[in-house]
């Protein structure tokens, strides 16, 4: 008898009832030495296990405890009891792992409350609590709708370098790769750190952006995204900020500013629409968490919405396109900044806009996803184009309700003697990025691009408030613990 | 009217005949001031587009040079020349993009033959040939049916970390990882490197692998895989060795060896038929190319099959699975170890197969697709589950055709005191594992994963011989350029 998943057991047992199946999982509650809750992790629900105390004894039962995992043969039944549809009448029942009970008392196993602050502590366990095995589920689906939407728009996946040569991305502060002996590094004749004897034969990093690489590949392939892990080593001990994310970072020849907000706003309806068709049972887990939690807060700190609410709320309507012009005339002349409510007031066409600034935006103004665009050049990267106004770039950022900017984007400046121009103005090295204006060389087109930092984005659909409660094992300052 | 990709065009060019549609490209030819082959990456193919010298004149004529980028729009038609069924008769012609003659003509734009280590050298102008266009997309597929895949048979799909703070991996040399500013790097009072005041508060370095991670997850949720980046610091210079390379490992709770190999072999008829159903053109480009590349060898080294042959013969037939210790006594009394023909000749049980080896049971001795298992537990990892003869391990490896391995994989030591045993002969550091050990502590169960390089597949598939031209921008000693 093949076993099978308790998600798949679920979704046809009317086929199987009367059955006999065989399911394997652990134990996440025993209740009157009678009832076992059994969990695979394969879905957020567990199946009845009944257990018949006669037919296997005290000394097996007595080594079923909180868990523990099981292998379970036994008939299908429609339940008796409240919560659930079907039960196994449990006929052989195998202990594969017993647990550590004086040890299980320190662990997040312990079938009680604990807090996000320990569940980050034993990250190598908070995989088997509902809250996180959610999380993760959706985080897995969040991450299969992106490929699934690229690859039905045609897209082709590069894979970009991490290490890199280059440190001029100006993205941020990068780390170090290095083979030297931290002890003993060569030194040329002058003195200097020889890095010709390193590894690579020369300095290298980690890098802070696929977008410059990818860029190459586009001239050739025309729609391409990279995804994967990039890095900063920023000092930034909160709650938004990781030393190592991930990112996607599509790249389109022969699109413009406006096909490159269409492009953003399909692809976040595409992914979030497909969390809701597909993570039913983990979202209701998710906003019953996200409404709890609301509970705890000051009245006018509560989300105007539920969790599923919010996120169908973002799908079904068309976000508003406001030029970044636009949106400093509605900051200047808005109560919050008149009164001096912002932490940083804005004063003029040409600041940069805050966390605060963006959620006031799209969550008091106009109450729905704002796509801001056309900014203004010197606060934003050397790459983006000029337009013909000769002080803003084509750029643009999605900002959404509770997170502010969650995709950053822009046309890329695909005239060579004004990107020269740019990388000289903005001291960006050009004899380190020549291959870079090679592709401005042969054949240069207009051509779009975003990133999106995909934990931004579970952190909005699953409604958790710290970035290290997203990724499986966070790195930030002082921590890469597992 | 909204610009079509040519792949799109020419899929269902029947609806669009004789209405005017618009397509963007590069330039792959111009002949005879009237026929340009235009290439926009979605596909192998080109599409031909048709222009009137009387129509468009002189001077926009002189400047459609090779490479150049256009956006064309004209009517589609039935073409009247060899080679193509379609064309477009140019109504409009812009020049999006010139090129610099002179430059040019050092790059790899060139309409000519160029050698790989030439292209290697302008790896950024390579996606725009035809061999590395057919080469990344393909790879793409590959990615794409990997996750797919996994996706279909239930699998999460976990980012495990890449900077680690572990050393005791042991499957191979790493990068370290830091922040420190290498000209003043902190001591403490002992006069010793101050790990303490790096970013993570300690030694990090870059992963070799997931599994151990995914293992943790893997007891959450059941099954799961992680794919990303991996590193190896070796000083390898070899046509089969990156030091960063994409690597996919599933981890399957409950799973037994035999499990295993059922997955590794599905797994791999999965992802190739998806290539075979999906990349026809590419593939087709690339079948001539192996050809002809197999003529300029002496007879007695070409591959007996063509390049889609291979892959359609690979999908058809069951994998050959071998024991170990079968395979050592085949090897012992084949014709080539007798007559000394291996550079390492096999003398007993317990001998390392080499490259040689592998490619003799399965290019001779089977001619199939080969898996061998129950290794002796000497030339394996610490964590592969031990036989019960107490001197194997459940360990598998797949070997292909022309590669070797391609997949390695095992069931993992569940029994919490002998995988503590095993460390403690191997010398693998606990306390660093401590939070590896917990998964054999709370209701630890039998289960089993592998690891499949991308690259290894990539070449496989593609029938390419170097690694390097297969990954978009190599990492080798010496080499990080891009």
């Amino acid at each position: 008898m093949k076993r099978r998943t308790i998600k798949d057991l679920l979704q046809d047992y009317k086929k199987q009832l009367h059955h006999e199946v065989s399911v394997s999982g652990w134990v996440r509650t025993f209740r009157s030495n009678r009832f076992i809750a059994l969990n695979d992790g394969s879905t957020m629900e567990n199946i009845q296990i009944v257990v018949d105390f006669e037919v296997f004894g005290e000394e097996l039962i007595k080594n079923i405890k909180t868990a523990s995992s099981l292998e379970i043969s036994g008939e299908l039944v429609e339940s008796q009891g409240a919560g659930q549809s079907v039960e196994i009448l449990a006929k052989k029942i195998k202990i594969l792992g017993d647990n550590f009970s004086e040890e299980m008392e320190k662990t997040v196993l312990q079938p009680k409350k604990h807090s996000l602050e320990i569940l980050r502590e034993q990250a190598h366990l908070r995989f088997r609590t509902n809250l996180f095995g959610a999380v993760f589920r959706v985080r897995s689906a969040i991450s299969f709708a992106i490929h699934q939407f690229f690859h039905q728009n045609h897209f082709f996946y590069i894979h970009t370098p991490l290490i890199t040569g280059a440190d001029a991305e100006g993205a941020g502060e990068m780390f170090r790769v290095t083979n030297f002996d931290l002890e003993n590094i060569p030194r040329t004749e002058n003195g200097e750190i020889d890095f010709s004897e390193d590894f690579f034969g020369k300095k290298t990093s980690l890098t802070v952006s696929g977008q410059l690489n990818v860029e190459t590949a586009m001239m050739g392939l025309g729609r391409v995204y990279t995804f994967g892990p990039t890095f900063r080593a920023e000092n930034s001990n909160t709650a938004r900020h990781l030393a190592e994310f991930w990112m996607v970072e599509p790249e389109v020849a022969f699109n413009n500013l406006e096909d490159n907000i269409d492009l953003a706003e399909d692809f976040l309806k595409f992914v979030i629409r497909y969390v809701l068709e597909n993570c039913r049972a983990d979202l209701e887990f998710l906003d019953k968490r996200f409404a709890d939690e609301q509970k705890q807060k000051p009245e006018k700190d509560r989300a105007k919405q539920g969790l599923i609410e919010k996120l169908e709320s973002v799908t079904s309507k068309r976000f508003r396109r406001v030029s970044y012009t636009e949106a400093i005339d509605i900051l200047l002349n808005s109560k919050e900044n008149k009164k001096g409510k912002f932490q940083f007031p804005i004063e003029s066409w040409g600041a940069d806009l805050q966390s605060e600034h963006e959620r006031f935006l799209v969550e008091k103004h106009f109450e729905s996803p704002v796509v801001l665009f056309d900014y203004p050049k010197e606060i934003k990267a050397f790459y983006m184009r000029l337009n013909e106004d000769g002080k803003t770039v084509a750029a643009m950022d999605v900002l959404f309700p509770g997170i502010g900017e969650i995709i950053g984007g822009s046309q890329r400046e695909e005239r060579l003697e004004i990107l020269q121009k740019k990388m000289h103005e903005m001291q960006v090295d050009e004899e380190e990025l020549w291959w870079y204006l090679d592709t401005r060389k042969f054949g240069s087109v207009p051509h779009s691009g975003f990133g999106l930092g995909l934990e931004r984005l579970v952190l909005f659909v699953t409604g958790m408030s710290n970035i290290r409660d997203v990724i499986p094992f966070p790195r930030t300052p002082k921590s890469a613990e597992f």
